[in-house]
């Protein structure tokens, strides 16, 4: 049996109870601070304490290539995604600066990029292959492939959660991976490529079309082999950091970490990592409502409420990452605030 | 010529242009940070500086008690007005947590609340009346208190911006006081209040048709003194803390001073400040969209884009508060992220 299939923890049912009781007692009228009470209930629930808290927080971004760059499908050349691995272990990146302002701690893991081996401080290389195979021709990753890049996400977790993070947030990099993304949100949804592909990094109208047929072909081609499989779907048309950051978010709720899930192809992943293991739902926030076409159809389906709608579709693990801040608050208010009794101040007239 | 009708502040059309050329440089697809670039790009433009801050956020608590509680529109009674007022000071409300969050100056100011006169360590206590009369019955304010309540939010800002605040908060207590920004907003709009009456701190369905009643009844009372004036809507239906806000809005923008507008109340002053000096707008944020019916009305009108959207419905500055961690965060996006340049990532294919 694969290890992914393995039962998740259970949220704490008690510290649920507390959270919403203590909830009811602060000082404001009942059900006000609305998301930011489920926010601090959830967590709690999650954390089994009364008290949540994220002054850990862990971030991993998880980088790979495409083959299907080859299609000429995306804004940028497929250079960019080691120039940005390089970016964010040196602090330059949008990630990098969250993590700071979040003391978050940030490790970057190559998943195999395309290009010649490396030495970046701070960037920890695997070398699963050079980019994934171009899915519009065959299948992106091998099984073997994809499960090694499912134990890299599983293997980042085990990391946070010895070093007592309090929350995981999953980022990806990974020039064309909105592409890659597309086609395995058309197999989760059984849609075709209309309904779920957007504009990425910024691509040109012509070009989005070109993308939409690349991507309807490559449904075409592995229709009949994944059958509706959700890990055969993210073999077929996936990307190493989606494999990754799949297998990361379902080893969040096996060894009971919360974690935050970012934008489109973030919820690719933990739509993969729900089909894969259904209880894993329960473990995760969404950080935020990306930009990016499809991204509020895959939100419906797995019945998520974003905490932020900024209009984001930069990757990363951004959204997630600017989402902490709301996290961090709804703690703060949820253990600092004083009581009725505690502040002598009259409840609600009966 | 009342001080309210004074120039405004003109934003910085060179510190806009060089914030907007700097977002372009960043290591991030063009445009990503969609709304944390805007807000970035506003405040440097508003604090006249390519590398906007809010190291020191200013957030005053405006109170007042509503005479038109006699007519039993609220699910709270009048004595939790003052009792807040206590819990503000002593660090237990909702905005005392929120300003320790943010490293926020917290003012309190005690407008005019109903009962004997006291010493709570860290309100200022001015007694412009024993609360408003009832509007229901009678003008709520007359000039002379409006214009005094004026001055309290006026003498506020000036206080903030010799203490080099960054930007600035409003944030209202008083019992009854949605009922107040209701009638208000009823008269600026145009409306009758069944568009624009909502439960406030969480009235029950008869409560809600009986809120709007007297509303109805006070708008045919005072339309033919009010006649589209919004200085005597305010005079005739609105409140001690509403006036102050108003003042406060229209002084930040007059002396150049941000300032980010909360709620469905707030929100109401912001759109007094508006009506009275219409170059005001051009210096305010909103922090978030309020769960009270309405609030989407108000914002409307004021072509204002909510930087959050977490169904709050506290008032006391606290949506205008929790987004301060929004703002805080673009500030340092903007001013930490490397650029393409520095990163030596490669630009978007032309």
């Amino acid at each position: 049996m694969n290890w992914w299939l393995d039962a998740c923890q259970k949220p704490s049912e008690a510290a649920k109870t507390q959270a919403e009781q203590r909830q009811l007692q602060l000082t404001k009228p009942t059900g006000s601070l609305s998301e930011l009470e489920h926010v601090a209930i959830q967590l709690a629930s999650l954390q089994g304490q009364q008290q949540p808290q994220v002054n850990f927080p862990w971030i991993t971004i998880f980088a790979g290539d495409h083959g299907v760059m080859e299609e000429n499908i995306s804004a940028y050349p497929q250079a960019v995604t080691r120039q940005m691995l390089q970016n964010f272990a040196t602090g330059g990146a949008c990630i990098s600066v969250i993590a700071k302002e979040y003391n978050a701690k940030l490790q970057v893991i190559d998943c195999g990029s395309v290009g010649d081996s490396y030495d970046y401080v701070g960037v920890e290389r695997h070398c699963i292959a050079q980019g994934t195979a171009n899915f519009a021709k065959t299948v992106a990753m091998t099984e073997a492939q994809c499960q090694a890049a499912m134990q890299l996400g599983k293997e980042s977790v085990e990391q946070a959660l010895s070093q007592h993070a309090s929350i995981y947030v999953a980022g990806e990099m990974g020039i064309g991976n909105t592409c890659s993304a597309s086609a395995v949100a058309c197999f989760l949804l059984n849609e075709t490529a209309e309904k779920l592909t957007g504009v990425g990094t910024g691509i040109r109208a012509e070009q989005l079309e070109h993308k939409k047929n690349i991507i309807n072909q490559a449904l075409a081609l592995h229709q009949h082999d994944v059958h509706g499989d959700a890990f055969k779907a993210l073999c077929a048309v996936g990307g190493l950091e989606i494999a990754a950051m799949t297998g990361a978010y379902i080893r969040c709720a096996q060894v009971g970490l919360p974690m935050v899930v970012d934008g489109f192809i973030s919820t690719v992943s933990a739509l993969l990592a729900v089909r894969l293991n259904p209880n894993v739902r329960e473990w995760m926030f969404f950080g935020h409502q990306s930009a990016e076409y499809g991204h509020q159809r895959l939100l419906a389906e797995l019945n998520a409420q974003p905490l932020l709608k900024l209009n984001l579709r930069l990757g990363e693990g951004s959204g997630a990452g600017a989402s902490l801040g709301i996290i961090k608050l709804a703690c703060s208010l949820h253990n600092h605030m004083a009581t009725f009794a505690e502040a002598a101040v009259i409840g609600e007239k009966v």
